[in-house]
């Protein structure tokens, strides 16, 4: 993965919360992935498939961060991660991935989109087959935060 | 999904395990998945992803099944769900999704895969965005039990 891939995650990422949820993040420092934990209490995974590209990319929010990004989003009072918050992360992965993937296909990154899955639940031990890197950044908002996952790797550097 | 989707992943399954790690399987009733909880206690994951389709496959493993079938394969003799065993998941997910998808290419259902996510631990909460069924395999080897999931959507489905 060359480390300019991470930068339309980056993006999308703002340009869905800013838009979709009204909400601002302060941009943390990209790093490598150490270790297996998952960041948050849940997270949404998307594979990202195409036939010279290929990856997945992670959302891990901590609970304050998503229950104010889905309450702006869906004008709720949600307390807890309940089944619309939930889905509510599976639609974001699904949103920032989708900007992301518009943007790479500039840059000679051809994929598609799997189905986001979303992991319910802390400090959950996930790792991924390849030895490419995948790049990590955290993001602040008002309520919390959240790490952005991603990894996208041409099939030669496989 | 159409029903007969799941047919070509039950029949990969099959073909992996025997030529690649000398185990025989006995094959359960498909059903439609119920529950968040994953079923093993690693569970390789990948994302399945084409213009026209799209959806994820799932392989959860009991301890003992998955430490025969890698023992057999890499001619080991692990007591213990280490990262080789880990990676070994990844690589089995890969064969039997890539088994899959040359099976599916015939009958109109054409994907690339991501890159295999393993989960480790027992009892995760996982949930899927679309309401597309996810179709749920039980098999049975001579050492354990495993589980295949796979939701496979033509995007008009959607």
């Amino acid at each position: 993965m060359e480390a300019d891939v991470i930068n339309p995650f980056i993006e999308a990422t703002v340009n869905v919360l800013e838009t979709m949820a009204q909400t601002e993040v302060r941009i943390g420092k990209p790093a490598l992935k150490v270790g297996r934990q998952t960041w948050g209490d849940v997270t949404g995974i998307i594979g990202l498939a195409g036939y010279q590209a290929s990856g997945n990319m992670v959302l891990s929010f901590d609970k304050s961060s998503i229950l104010g990004i889905v309450n702006k989003m869906l004008s709720e009072n949600f307390k807890e991660i309940n089944d619309q918050v939930v889905d509510a992360v599976g639609e974001i992965t699904n949103m920032i991935s989708g900007g992301a993937k518009s943007k790479l296909s500039e840059t000679g990154y051809f994929f598609e989109m799997a189905i986001p899955l979303m992991l319910i639940g802390k400090d959950m031990e996930m790792t991924q087959l390849t030895k490419a890197p995948i790049i990590s950044v955290p993001f602040a908002t008002d309520e919390g935060s959240f790490v952005l996952g991603a990894s996208l790797t041409k099939d030669k550097e496989k």
